[in-house]
C-alpha cells in the first residue's frame, strides 16, 4: 500500500438542523476533536454547520461520518472530497498504460479486443481469433466462466475453454481475455490468459477483487450496472490496494429506463469524467451496452469519439448458433467494416488503431 | 410571499483542485465577496474548500452557484441546505391542514379519495360516487382533462365531464378533485370542482403551478415520475410563493426498474421524509404506483401505516369496460373490502380514517 | 390524420393463468371476437395464450389492451408491435428532412444549432449570434421564456426576449430557436422564433403538443428525463396527428444513476435506435446532457460519431456571469475549437457540417 | 433436479418485420420445426409474428430466442411466461414455510430478525442479542465478513465474528443468520450460524449461489440493488436447482432516483408481487432500504402492512460508535418501541408476530 496515499485525507461538512442547541453543536465539535482533528465551525444562513479542517486518514473516514451523523441535531454529513487515493488522478497525474503481452493499453492508440461470447470449440475460437486478428484487433477475448442469469442456459466449457484460449494465444500469438467468477480461479485463469476479467455482476465481488489484485495479473474491470463511478473506483482501489497497477476500466451500459430497443444504456459520458478523475485506462463494451448487433457499430465509433481507450466487441463467425449472447455479436465482416471506420474516427480525434 | 422566508439564506461550498493555484483560490474568495457574502477559507485535507458564511438570498444562490462553478481551479460547488423555504418544515413547524369543502386533510385522520381514472358518463359517475361515498370514501376523484401518452387514446369528456363532477357534488354533498392540464383552464375547473389535481406528468409545467398558485384553490401536487423530493418541493414552492398555501402533495410511484410487473415503483419512503421535510399534508396514489389492482389493496395499507395522510385510489364499476386505466381499478366490492382493512391499519398506527 | 395509417393495426397477445378454466379462457376469445376481432388460440407449454389476428385499430388497441388485462385468468396482455403510425419509418420509409429557414435537417450535412441558455441582453445576444455563426453553428438558440425548478431563479426575458430574437435573425440571417412553455405563447413565439422547441419536462405537455401540431411551426422536441423512446414518438406522434410533419428529435439525457459528476446520462444510443425506427431527424444536446462544459466537446463528438443529425450547443461570452446554465456553456473560443473537431469527425463518418 | 420443471415449456413470440420477405418469415419456421417445435403462424396487423406453440425446454429457450433473435427480417423475440420452474407459484402452489433452528418463516406469523450490521465485540453481540431477544426478535443478524464499498473501511472479524454468533446461540438459543460473501466458506459459515444470507451484491455470484444451493443450509436471498424480480427469482432457482428448497427472498431497496434522503428506494409492491408469483417467503430489510435510523420505523410497519413474511432490521447498542452502518441502525429502546407497533400492525392484517 501507498503510504502517503493512505496518509492523504478528505474533507467532511457537518450540516446541523436548524434547531438544534448550542449542546448538540458542541457535542459534535467535541466528537471530531476527539479523534484528534480540528473541527471548525461554519456561521451559514438558516443553518450551523462545522466543518472538518485536518486530512481525515481514509480508514477513519466512514467510521467518523457513521458516527457524526447518528448525533442528534445533525442533517447530514457531506463528503467533499474522493477517499479513493491510488486510483484518483489527483494523487498520479500521469496517465497509466497497462502492458498485456505485447499490447498497451492507455498510449495514444486506441485497442480493440474482440472475440466470442463464450469459447465454444476449437473450431469457433481459432476462426474467430483468426477473423478478428485479420482485421485488426490485437486482442482475443472468450468466456470459460459465464454467469448466466438462469441456470439452465450454457455456462461455458470451464478449463477445457481456458485450454484453448491457451492455445489459440501459443499458436496466433494474439494475448487473450477471459473472465474469472470465483476467487479461488483466479490463479488458474491466470496462467492460462493474459488478462482478467471481472464482470459487471462482480464489480462488488471483494474476495474476488482481493484474488486479483494479489495475482499481479492485467485486469480489466467492468462497470456494474448500478454502480457509481465512485463506487467503480473504490472496486479499482481493491485492486491496486492489493499491489497491482495492471487495472483497466471498462463502461459497459447501465441499467435503463426500460428494454424495449437496448439492453442497457451505455453511458459514453463516464469516459471523460474517468479520464478526468482516474490515470486508469477507459475502454467501452458496446456489445453488451446495446445488445443488438445492429446498434454496434455506431456505439463503437461514438465510444471513440468520445475518448476512450479501447473497445471490446463481440465477435461470433455465426452469431445465430452462438450459445450465448448471439443476438449482440457482429459477424467477422461486419467487424471487418467496422474496423475501417474505427481507423478514420481514430484519426479524427487525434489518435490511431493499436 | 412571506418575506423572512425570502430572506432566509443558505449554505455552499467551494471545492478546489488539488493543484488549485493560490491565484484561483484568491479569485473564487473575491468573488464571493463581491456579493457582500463572506468567504471562509477551510483547509481540508489535500484540497482547499471556500464556505460561505452568510446567508445568501434565495434569488442569488443558482446565479452564485453557476458563477463559481465556471470558474477555473473549482472542482465543485455543494450546497448543503434546503433552498425552498416557504415549504419547508424548518421555516413552519406546525403541519398544515388543508380544507376542501367540509374535508380537513394532514389532520388526524386520513382521507379516502376515491374514484374512476375518468368520468364517462352521469350513469358512471353517479354510480361510483354513491358507492365509494357509502364505503366511506370521503373525496370523489374523476378525470375530465386525460393526459394520454397515445394521441390515439380516450382524452377525457372536458367540459361535460366538468359538469357531470359539480352535479354530482351538489347531489351527493361529496367534494372532488380532478386534473388541470392546461394554465388557462385553471379558473373553470376551480368553479367546477373543489380541488385541482397537477399530474405526475405536469409537475414542472410552471405556468400551471402559477396559475394553480394564483387561484388559491386547494391543490393535490403529485410527484413525477424522475423527480427527486427537492423538485417536488419546488414545485409545490411556485404554488405557495403565489399566494396558494393549500397545497397537498402526493406520491404516485417513480420510475421502475421495469414493467414486468408493476407500471411504477410506489416509493413509500418518500412519506415519512416528507412529513419530516415539509409541513405539508402527504397523500399516496397506489392505483398509478402499482398498476394493478390485484396489488392495489396491499399498498393502501402500507401507505397508510407509513404514516401517509390520505389515499387516492382508483374505483370503477365496470373495470373491464373503463375508458382508461380499467387494469388498476378497484370495483366497489374490493374497495368496500379495503376500507375495512384501512379502518384497523389507521387504528394501529394511532390514527384513523375520515 | 393520415387515414391510411389510422387504419393500421397491431398485434396483442392475452397470456392466460397456467390455471385458468376453459370458461376464462373462452370469455376473453369472446371479449375480443365482439369487437370484430379474430382471435387465434395459442396452445403454447404451460399456459395457454391467445392472439389477435386481425388489425387493431389504433383508436381501439388502449381500450382493449385494459379490458382484457381486467379479466380474470389473464396474467398479461403484450403488445407485440408499435402503435405510434405517423411517427414510424415502417410506414414513411424516407428520410423526414425538416427546413428551419434556410437550414436543412436531417440530410447529409449535420447541423450545428448554438447560443445562450437564456437570452439576457441585446448585447449578450449578439454576441454569442455573431461568435457561433462565424465558427460555423447554421441556427442560434435562446431561451426567452425558462422553465426553472425554483421560482426563485431568473425565468427569462419574455416578450423582450422574442424580439431580440427576431432581431438578431432580421441583422444577421441567421434562424432561431427557441422554447415554449404554454399552449397559449405558441403564435406569438412562432411569429419571433423560426423553430419552436418543446423542452424535456413538457414532453407529454399535451395542450402544448397540440398547439404546436395545429401551429405547422417547425418543433424541436426534446426527450423527457425518463421518457421512453416509444413515449418520445408518442409525443412526436400528437404533432403529427395535428397536422405538422416538420418535428426534429432530441435526445439531452435521461435521469441519471446519481449526478456526482453529470447532470444525466446522455443515451447515445438513442441516435441508432431511432433512427431504425423513425423517419424524423434526431440531434443531441450534450449541454444539458452531461451539464459540465469540460465534457461537452467528448460528446459532441461521441454523438456525430454515432449517427446525430445535428447538435445543439449552450454558448455564453461569459458563462461565469449567465443568468442560468452557466456551468454547461462553452466559451465561443472552446466553441470554435469543437466545430474544427467536429468537421474531422463528420467527416469520419461519410457526411460534413452544413 | 424436479424433472417435470425441467420439462415444463415457455411461450415464444417472434415478431417480424412489417417489410419482412416470405423467404425470411419461412426461415424462422424452419428454425423452430428443427428443434422439433411447432411454428404457428400469427397474422397480425402490420406485421407476421411467428408463435412457439410446443413447450420449450428450459435448456433450449435462450438459445432458440437468440438465434432466432439474431436472423434476418426479425424484429423482436418476446418471451410470454416465466422460465424459472422451480421458484415460480405456477407449478408449487402451496406457499414454502423455512426453518431455521426452531423458527419458522413463511407461516401466519410475521418473523423479526435483529442485530447488528457486523459483529464487533462478544460484549456487543451479547449486549445486542439480549436486548433484541428481550424485545422480541426470534433471530439475530450480524455480519462476520463485511463487503464494503472502500477496501480502507471495516471489514469485519471474520473466523473470531462466526465463532461469537455461535456462542451467542448456545448461550441465548436464538438463531443465527450472518453473510457469506466466498463460496469456499459456505461450509464453514453453515458450521457457525443457522442461516446464510447472500447479500445484494452477490445477488449474481453464481458460484456462491451453487455452494449455498448444495449446503442444502437455510438462505437468506437479498434482491440486487438494479435486479428486477425476475433476476431474483432465477438467482433464487440456482440455490434450487442445486437442491435446496430453504430459500427466504428478501427486498431491501433498489437504486434510487437520488440518494439526498434515502440510501436506496424500498420497493414494497415487490412483496404483494412476490407473494403471488413465487410460493417462497418474503421478507424486507428496512434499514438499508432507507439508510438513516429515523425512517425505519415507519417503514418496518408498512412492510408487514404490505404482507411481508418478516423483516430484518439493524440494531446497536450505541449506533454512534458501531463500526459499520451506524446511521441506519436503531438503539435497542427504539427497536422496543417499534416491535410494540409491529405487533398492532401485524393484528391488523390478520397475522401476529412470531
Amino acid at each position: 500500500m501507498n503510504s502517503s496515499a493512505a496518509a492523504a485525507g478528505c474533507l467532511m461538512i457537518v450540516l446541523m438542523h436548524r434547531q438544534a442547541t448550542t449542546e448538540q453543536v458542541e457535542a459534535v465539535v467535541a466528537a471530531i476533536a476527539k479523534h484528534g482533528l480540528k473541527p471548525l465551525n461554519l456561521p451559514g444562513g438558516d443553518h450551523t454547520a462545522i466543518g472538518i479542517a485536518s486530512a481525515i486518514p481514509p480508514d477513519l473516514r466512514e467510521g467518523l461520518a457513521n458516527q457524526l451523523a447518528a448525533m442528534s441535531g445533525v442533517v447530514n454529513v457531506v463528503h467533499v472530497s474522493r477517499p479513493y487515493k491510488l486510483a484518483s488522478r489527483e494523487f498520479h497525474q500521469a496517465s497509466t498504460v497497462v502492458r498485456v503481452g505485447n499490447v498497451e493499453i492507455g498510449g495514444t492508440a486506441c485497442v480493440v479486443i474482440a472475440g466470442p461470447c463464450a469459447v465454444e470449440s476449437r473450431e469457433q475460437i481459432f476462426a474467430t481469433a483468426k477473423a478478428v486478428q485479420a482485421a485488426g484487433a490485437k486482442m482475443l477475448r472468450g468466456g470459460a466462466y459465464k454467469p448466466r442469469t438462469s441456470p439452465y442456459s450454457f455456462q461455458g466449457l470451464h478449463e477445457e475453454g481456458l485450454a484453448l484460449l491457451r492455445e489459440v494465444r501459443q499458436v496466433l500469438g494474439i494475448p487473450t481475455v477471459t473472465e474469472v467468477i470465483d476467487p479461488h480461479d483466479v490463479e488458474e485463469v491466470a496462467r492460462h490468459a493474459d488478462m482478467l476479467q471481472i464482470g459487471a455482476r462482480n464489480m462488488q465481488n471483494f474476495p474476488l477483487l482481493i484474488a486479483a489484485g494479489r495475482s499481479g495479473h492485467p485486469v480489466l474491470l467492468k462497470r456494474g450496472p448500478a454502480a457509481t463511478l465512485d463506487e467503480l473506483l473504490f472496486a479499482a482501489e481493491y485492486i491496486l490496494h492489493h499491489g497491482n497497477n495492471n487495472v483497466v476500466l471498462c463502461e459497459r451500459g447501465v441499467h435503463p429506463l426500460d428494454r424495449t430497443y437496448t439492453r442497457n444504456t451505455l453511458d459514453l459520458s463516464a469516459v471523460p469524467v474517468l479520464k478526468e478523475i482516474t490515470h486508469l485506462p477507459v475502454i467501452v463494451d458496446p456489445s453488451h451496452g446495446v445488445g443488438h448487433a445492429r446498434y454496434v457499430p455506431a456505439m463503437c465509433r461514438a465510444a471513440l469519439a468520445a475518448g476512450a481507450d479501447g473497445l471490446i466487441i463481440e465477435v461470433h463467425p455465426s452469431p445465430q448458433s452462438a450459445l450465448s449472447d448471439g443476438q449482440q455479436s457482429l459477424t467477422p465482416e461486419q467487424f471487418s467494416l467496422v474496423m475501417q471506420d474505427l481507423a478514420r474516427v481514430a484519426n479524427a480525434v487525434g489518435r490511431c488503431l493499436a
